[in-house]
């Protein structure tokens, strides 16, 4: 997406280690009127696969899921980083490793709001490793339902997570795929 | 607004201790078509004052400020939990006391994202006690900017933070109050 790529552009910042950051308009401050030209785009690009439900984690999947949602038309469920350690027979959990915060955390999703009918959407602003992604389609999997694709708005295509995810069948669209940032210059794949 | 008050009447679950859950369509699943009718409603509602920026804390918040933020026209920023002890100088930070939880935390905003040109609507999905919109205040003040006004999806009336808010001078307009829920029975404030 074009205007994706020229939002990044203008107003990323990318700190040493490969950190690209984005809180002008994707996960702290939220401009909300791009966020939707961003849903409208993946609604677009699923739209022929009957999308029951999108799943994403909070908190800075939230805002881009709802966006998609507008379009949608389909509730989201956000599953939420579990802090204490009670995890409840009526949830679905997964392991998922940060490398960001360099940790272990269980992410939960309640049984009632996913079942073995839905055809679910995975919607996240970044995907780098791919780790959160992996537990999400844990979830997905556990509850019998099935993942029909997978939307992000900036993939770090370097980090290899959307590679693996797509060598293993997965449909995994990105919005823009950052394919370099060596010496502060973000290069980003060709993309049709 | 009495399409959420139905809502609550059909969705929401008492426990004991006075706890109300929505999960099925306001904090864990979002019901986002309805979502986007209670932020239109709180759109209308603060539509004479000039908002030029919706603040919220992550995650539960993120849903509604969105919604509003779609008929408002206006950025959100989300105000984070920090959970590192490194604040840095280029954030505004203030100290908030979860009952829930039983512990303080940090909230933390980025100083780019707010400045003392701002006017400001505080959007959340509860309101108790009112610790955490105490702090989004005080960080609106830290900034230079002003409040206002708070707009809410659901108050709990008689855990009092609401009414200590108006008292002190700050609008909050909240789309539902629960004014009791003594033996599970949900009890509304009449509001005009």
């Amino acid at each position: 997406m074009k205007a994706l790529e020229e939002k990044i552009l203008a107003e990323g910042k990318v700190y040493p280690g490969n950190i690209l950051k984005v809180g002008s308009f994707l996960n702290h401050r939220l401009d909300v009127e791009f966020l939707l030209q961003m849903g409208k785009e993946i609604a677009r690009l699923f739209e022929e696969e009957n999308i029951t439900k999108i799943i994403t984690i909070e908190a800075s999947g939230i805002a881009i899921a709802m966006a998609v949602a507008v379009y949608m038309k389909v509730p989201v469920v956000f599953a939420k980083k579990n802090q204490s350690a009670n995890l409840s027979p009526d949830n679905y959990t997964s392991k998922v490793h940060s490398y960001t915060h360099n940790r272990d955390y269980d992410i939960i999703l309640s049984k009632e709001f996913l079942n073995s009918q839905d055809r679910v959407l995975i919607v996240d602003d970044f995907l780098a490793k791919g780790k959160a992604l992996n537990g999400l389609m844990d979830i997905v999997a556990q509850a019998g339902a099935e993942t029909a694709g997978i939307a992000i708005a900036i993939e770090k295509g370097f980090q290899g997570g959307g590679d693996a995810l797509r060598k293993s069948g997965i449909r995994v669209e990105s919005l823009a795929i950052v394919e370099s940032m060596d010496d502060c210059k973000i290069v980003f794949r060709q993309q049709h």
